[in-house]
């Protein structure tokens, strides 16, 4: 039996998956923000033209999926699978999106870390056979997110400094077994981890840890190390979370610099924005990658890149009583070419 | 390249995957039902010695998985992968119990589907060699689930008939590449599907047009009919639902008769246990499944089962917007021996 696991909690992809096509829609605000250009499409109206943030968010999935689909030239009922999930209480943005469009779909829950989740599950069943193409899919909404985890926007709570935007946006990848395309060649599934953390307006923090583990995880497992990437990129940890998470890399001597870069920073101009520690939520990693990063990758400016997607793995309920935060964080290794 | 898919939605696992062992934990009331003696350990006290519900499922979870790993003579470091899910909110059951663990974890939500996108995903992350082994983990809890989506039960609220009793307890199967149990061979993924149903008191009605529809995919993609199974078990229809879906097939010429078996109609005895039309719930199909289809299994009493992992995918926000219900349903065979 072929083996395609190394060390403890990495996986390779020996055929190769390539993402032949991805989309990256976004809201008001990411449309105003630096990465302007590099999305799709950025909607003025966060509601869509819909009666509800829900139902927005679940459009912004719709819309993702189909725009990379019609990339790709492919018709929904050719996509052999999809895997999906978002922040919404029972994902009920994913299952809406998908509704009735007789897709078989595999339901996520990993908080931000979401779309790494997905993306590592769809190039795992594109390597091994299960399907011809798999997509990965995820989005968040900051109204239906404010409303669900802190205020409804209404109230006008006022935001501490830790707190993080969510990022209205949706981001589809679309992996396949041939074609052109950036490659997914291995990836590093996360286990839960916390640290004492429970503010629930500090999540840089509480994923921080998470991030440092699956990196050294994956420079062990896979006997890396910073030289081999030309990005590390962290989801959502923000302004804080990041500088948390390369001060612990550098206590066991990894020095990532430049190379370290964070979705949930990129994403807002800090300045002129008030976001406060940066973007967060499943659409933020969704959105650059799927935007920005496949440029870099397609352009040959980003040869090789590790996508660290982190989670924030609590619930409105858990901080309520008292519970520290979970988090996870899942890296998926993307390449610009047919190198190794 | 290996080709593991067969048909528009199924999967085929070559290298036959073995449920090496199973547990099953469950709460009072599903203690006192006609399942009693198939059930590893039923607790007298629903709370476990906890101060939430919410905690008290999360050790649902723990003991199970500590259960099926002794069962199986594995450490947890020994673990390679859990796929886990369950009913509440950020899917918190899961996250907590497996918080601190070290164990490389992929968070699943396919409300009472769970328990079957667990075990095909585990299937599939063990036959093609991604995983040793891989643990299919999933719970929930009654009075978790009552106060998350309808009242909290000091508020005694009255039922309507066609509400089901959401299952308190969890169930874990370790999928293992070598060694002796019954073999996941193939299984179908289902999509999302809705029919118009809205009332969440009836959800058995919502799911049994999704049980439908992957049932006759799987008898399509794998050429299969009623004739290939001993059992067709679905995980929560209930009384109504079961029903619906046997009238459904019945019009396509598909009789099932004994057969076709519901695990929310199993689980408690309707005529004393007051749980109307059955039930629910993750757990409803993780327990029945792992307690009692596995003892069936193991001794050959049932040789060939297809469990469908019923799901509605819907959240009391988009209940409260007047959205109807999304369903899927996923199948998974399970065979006791050797035999194509």
């Amino acid at each position: 039996m072929q083996t395609r696991h190394r060390g403890k909690q990495s996986l390779i992809f020996p055929n190769r998956p390539v993402i032949g096509a991805a989309a990256s829609v976004a809201g008001k605000k990411e449309g105003e923000g630096p990465l302007r250009s590099r999305f799709d499409r950025a909607f003025r109206d966060n509601l869509l033209g819909q009666k509800s943030w829900e139902q927005a968010e679940s459009r912004l999935q719709s819309i993702a999926m189909d725009m990379a689909l019609k990339k790709a030239a492919l018709a929904a009922k050719e996509l052999a699978l999809v895997f999906s999930g978002d922040l919404l209480n029972q994902c009920v943005g994913s299952s809406f999106a998908l509704c009735g469009k007789g897709i078989p779909s595999l339901g996520l829950y990993g908080a931000c870390s979401t779309m790494a989740e997905a993306l590592l599950l769809s190039a795992a069943c594109v390597d091994a056979g299960f399907a011809e193409n798999a997509m990965a899919l995820s989005s968040s909404h900051f109204a239906a997110a404010e409303r669900q985890y802190r205020f409804p926007l209404g109230y006008g709570g006022q935001r501490t400094p830790t707190s993080q935007w969510t990022v209205t946006g949706a981001g589809a990848a679309l992996l396949q077994a041939t074609g052109g395309g950036p490659s997914v060649t291995c990836a590093t599934i996360g286990s839960v981890t916390e640290r004492g953390i429970k503010d629930a307006n500090n999540m840089g923090a509480a994923m921080a840890p998470a991030a440092f583990q699956t990196i050294l995880a994956h420079f062990d497992d896979l006997g890396r190390g910073p030289e081999d990437y030309d990005r590390i990129v962290t989801g959502d940890l923000g302004y804080l979370g990041r500088s948390i998470l390369a001060e612990l890399l550098e206590r066991e001597g990894i020095h990532l610099g430049e190379k370290l870069e964070d979705c949930g920073e990129l994403i807002f101009d800090r300045k002129t924005q008030d976001v406060h520690c940066g973007g967060s939520g499943c659409g933020c990693s969704a959105v650059v990658l799927c935007g920005h990063y496949m440029n870099e990758l397609r352009s040959g400016r980003i040869k090789r890149l590790l996508l660290c997607g982190t989670g924030a793995l609590l619930s409105p309920v858990s901080t309520q009583q008292g519970a520290v935060i979970p988090a996870i964080c899942h890296a998926v290794c993307i390449e610009a070419n047919g190198g190794a």
